[in-house]
């Protein structure tokens, strides 16, 4: 089965959650599942769940969740690089049959990746791998590369009426 | 912990596999999740592996999967209809924290349920239930009724240069 490149980007919600969603189906189906989350370093419920419950879907986490709203840190660089280095392994062993990179886009728009680097790794993929990759501004590299590109828009959302991030829905 | 309307509608890939994300995050954080599915009735490998790996997501099919480009059958009407009025009851129950109304759109878009109806089953909710709604084609009265919709816009898909639905990526 030949694999391709999706990704998953825009401002709305459903990114990571959708990522999570096709790695249930991949790993439902018997596939080989490796979740990478950049940036994101918290131990997010929907990580939790699937340590305990799914143990077919492998996932790590890179990232320190500290800087999103300033600069990086040259710790988020080196958990960052960390986590690339770990994905390109793992995307060259020709053990899986889908790989996420979950947040890849804002790890390269902090400059904690290069986009060669991303092109690089795709370029190299094995032929029946699949790989998604998700977060905010996408470079356009990238999207002129990929096979699917899915845009979640923010139509509405209640952030802007003052709702907080709640357990179990956000996080 | 107040609850809120979702919306995921839009052409793109990722509404139901959001849905799902989402559920996983919910049933992390120990909330209780009904997970509705209308209009598709195979059992994919997301649902296998949730009956089989998280038994904390009730999750039910109202669908037969066979009238999507024709017209629906009485039967589609029938199965649809006991759907809608078990996702009510679960509704009103109060007795849990997410539930998902799994390709409602479409239901609604074939008028196997009516806007009418959804407004009323929305209107109704519990405070602290959160409602996520998806598929394409979502009504405008919907969309002016939630607290956030996510568009999955199409940029780029694959199913364009001719690639069939995989297994284990697709459904």
């Amino acid at each position: 089965m030949k694999g391709y490149v999706q990704v998953y980007t825009g401002d709305g919600k459903g990114k990571t959650t959708a990522a999570l969603g096709l790695s249930m189906r991949a790993a439902g189906a018997g596939l080989k599942v490796f979740f990478a989350q950049f940036v994101k370093g918290q131990t997010y419920n929907e990580i939790k769940i699937i340590n305990n419950s799914i143990p077919k879907i492998e996932i790590q986490q890179y990232g320190r969740d500290c800087f999103i709203k300033k600069d990086p840190q040259p710790e988020d660089i080196q958990v960052a690089r960390k986590g690339f280095n770990a994905a390109r392994k793992k995307i060259q062993s020709n053990h899986y049959d889908l790989i996420v990179l979950d947040e890849l886009n804002i790890a390269i728009y902090y400059k904690l990746v290069t986009v060669e680097e991303v092109m690089d790794l795709i370029k190299d993929k094995p032929e029946n791998l699949e790989i998604v990759i998700t977060g905010r501004k996408a470079p356009q590299e990238l999207i002129d590369a990929a096979d699917l590109v899915t845009e979640m828009k923010e139509i509405k959302h209640y952030y802007k009426s003052g709702v907080q991030a709640r357990p179990g829905i956000e996080f």
